[in-house]
């Protein structure tokens, strides 16, 4: 049998993070590579409360559920985004497989071949990944800790007519960035003047390092929620758990329709069990607080990585402590090429992401992600010992 | 702000059967409309039990898991699969949300704008809806209770050098056929002389009426299983619960690792809890036992609706009795419109799916799809005894 897969899918690289993954499961190697959250911190017990409630409720419980998702934990949801000052409903909201889904589905009933979409530099490398697979031409925009550069968006606009543009305003994936409300404002007003989707992906805002600060998303500094460019993205997968995977997107109306439409295609609908027993947890378990309990253990992590990468004293190495988040992006010396380093890295026993696939035009090769969340004390200062050990054997063979 | 979604999104139909289902929930319209199973024989306290088991066994049940799925749970489907000679290992299967993202993802890896696929006369609407979101066109070959008609199979492989074929042969849905063994084989080998990948859609096999009887998927009639056309889904929607949205695709190596390419852009991967709570009830629940009680009650109301479609004798309907699976195939009399009917039931509270929607080409108007697994025997009464009022009603308003 000779196999003819599409052109788009033998394009598609396999991620980088995901095959990092599989190689170091069930070995003896640290991983700084993976976004994931601490297991330790998993509400297991409420969890299981949930499911047991739900399956106490009823046989209707495994019956087949609704395209758009369980709509008692849409209202619920909708409670939660207004008092992030984002006022919708229900039929603003689709619930899907992690926002990852939300994501690609917006990319199906959006993009076609040809199109221009803009977005950060460095961005989130499965959404470069899901958007190339529609045929679509990225561009990436000039970033800095605050932001896009408000200018060169404008240039880019002009020179590319973009059909969206996709940021993860706060806390981005991998650099870590917060963006200023004024980078926001000039965001939103361009792409409402210029009739451009802007992709919003927020699964990091609440995992906050200063419990006071405010950092508003996008969508809710829109005046007109209702015909508005911003589409965004959340999910349970940071704050409860990822193993539920389950994410959303709110919308203006015309845009959920169309998501959903594509979700019937795609898969009828998420696991409808999951819904129903967020649904319970959110009832029965103090989500918020929770959420500062992960905020303050993953903030004394992210401490620590930062004093062993300043102990360290790796020559050249340059990185900005992060204000919420799961991750630090690290610049090393320019001779370096952290995929090189890498391969040295897994031989130590200890794994991160090299920065390449993160950009969607010309790489930094020096640059790398670290993720802090995962990784308890004694493992993060063995996993930082065995990556000084890593880089100092390249520098010596390299240099 | 002016939206411009995908031409191929614009073309989609929401999908008959969901928007009726939308319609008529919280209603008091008695619906043979959906693919339900019966509430009534879902293994709840079985389902509960393996989620406790699960979620006492530790906190990394709540971490994110493989793209392909929980390998202990493909492990076990290999071996109930090895019982209906299908004997492939785990790297040949990955678990989808549900059969159908197994069925859209294979589009989205195999099909390009202009491809042209073969389907049954008529065929599953939902695959429909997807494959024509890729851009392909539909052709059906002439079919009847055997399955695909060899020769019109043969002249439309000549014709149109199609890339897939899309079968149900197993209680098809809608109309419920069981292709013989001789067509089965007649279409691997064509399939296999002309490079075409054959998909196999095998939801209901399970659901068969004749206990003793053998209905041999079409992968498990091929000698080299390695390099297969056949690409073999099924799901447990059918035989524990929709609400979990587990199903898995079986096929060559490459095939799976192209499906797991875009699986990973597509949501990373399905409710890794969901997966792993089966794995626990597989091992404690009796799913045999269990598939022999769903049959012999589904078979009791097959039997029913049988009795009440003889005995309301409407001019002109005909039908067959199914030997598996959940629907009904009716045709009604040539002078009716079923989706004019079908306005005429809803008002006299009864559903049905009419059968415009399933098929890939011209459609025969007067036909109509009735489920009789949701529907207790009380309820079928009732809700045939409106169908019939309304079926009379239509005949009176337009003869």
């Amino acid at each position: 049998m000779k196999y003819s897969f599409a052109k788009s899918i033998e394009q598609l690289e396999s991620s980088a993070v995901r095959d990092i993954l599989k190689l170091t499961q069930g070995s003896d190697v640290i991983s700084f590579a993976g976004g994931l959250p601490a297991e330790e911190f998993f509400p297991v017990e409420a969890v299981k409360q949930a499911y047991i409630k739900l399956l106490d409720s009823g046989k209707n419980a495994l019956q087949y559920g609704l395209t758009d998702g369980y709509l008692p934990l849409r209202e619920q949801i909708c409670q939660r985004l207004a008092s992030k000052n984002i006022h919708v409903g229900p039929e603003n909201m689709i619930l899907t497989t992690g926002s990852q889904q939300a994501l690609d589905l917006l990319g199906r009933v959006y993009l076609e071949q040809g199109d221009v979409i803009l977005v950060e530099n460095p961005t989130y490398l499965a959404a470069l990944q899901s958007f190339r697979s529609y045929g679509v031409r990225v561009v990436a925009v000039e970033s800095d800790n605050d932001g896009m550069n408000l200018e060169d968006l404008q240039a880019k606009i002009k020179a590319h007519r973009p059909k969206l543009i996709y940021v993860v305003p706060t806390f981005s994936n991998p650099a870590g960035r917060v963006w200023s409300t004024e980078r926001r404002l000039g965001l939103l007003k361009a792409c409402k003047m210029n009739d451009i989707l802007l992709l919003e992906d927020d699964p990091y805002g609440e995992i906050k390092f200063d419990d006071q600060a405010e950092y508003p998303p996008i969508i809710s500094l829109d005046d007109h929620p209702a015909d508005s460019p911003v589409v965004y993205l959340s999910t349970f997968s940071k704050t409860v758990a990822p193993a539920m995977r389950t994410g959303w997107a709110v919308a203006d109306k015309r845009v959920i329709q169309a998501i959903g439409k594509a979700k019937q295609a795609a898969d009828l609908h998420s696991s409808s069990i999951d819904q129903q027993a967020l649904y319970y947890l959110l009832g029965d378990f103090n989500l918020d607080e929770h959420i500062v309990k992960i905020r303050h253990n993953y903030k004394a992590r992210m401490q620590l990585m930062n004093d062993l990468l300043a102990e360290k004293n790796l020559p050249e190495v340059k990185w900005t402590k992060p204000a919420g988040g799961m991750f630090f992006w690290v610049e090393v010396s320019p001779q370096v090429h952290t995929e090189q380093l890498l391969k040295m890295a897994i031989k130590e026993g200890v794994a991160f992401v090299p920065g390449t696939p993160f950009f969607a035009e010309t790489p930094l090769t020096n640059t790398l992600r670290l993720n802090y969340t995962h990784t308890d004390e004694e493992t993060m200062r063995e996993g930082m010992n065995r990556f000084a050990k890593a880089m100092n054997q390249y520098l010596t063979a390299h240099v």
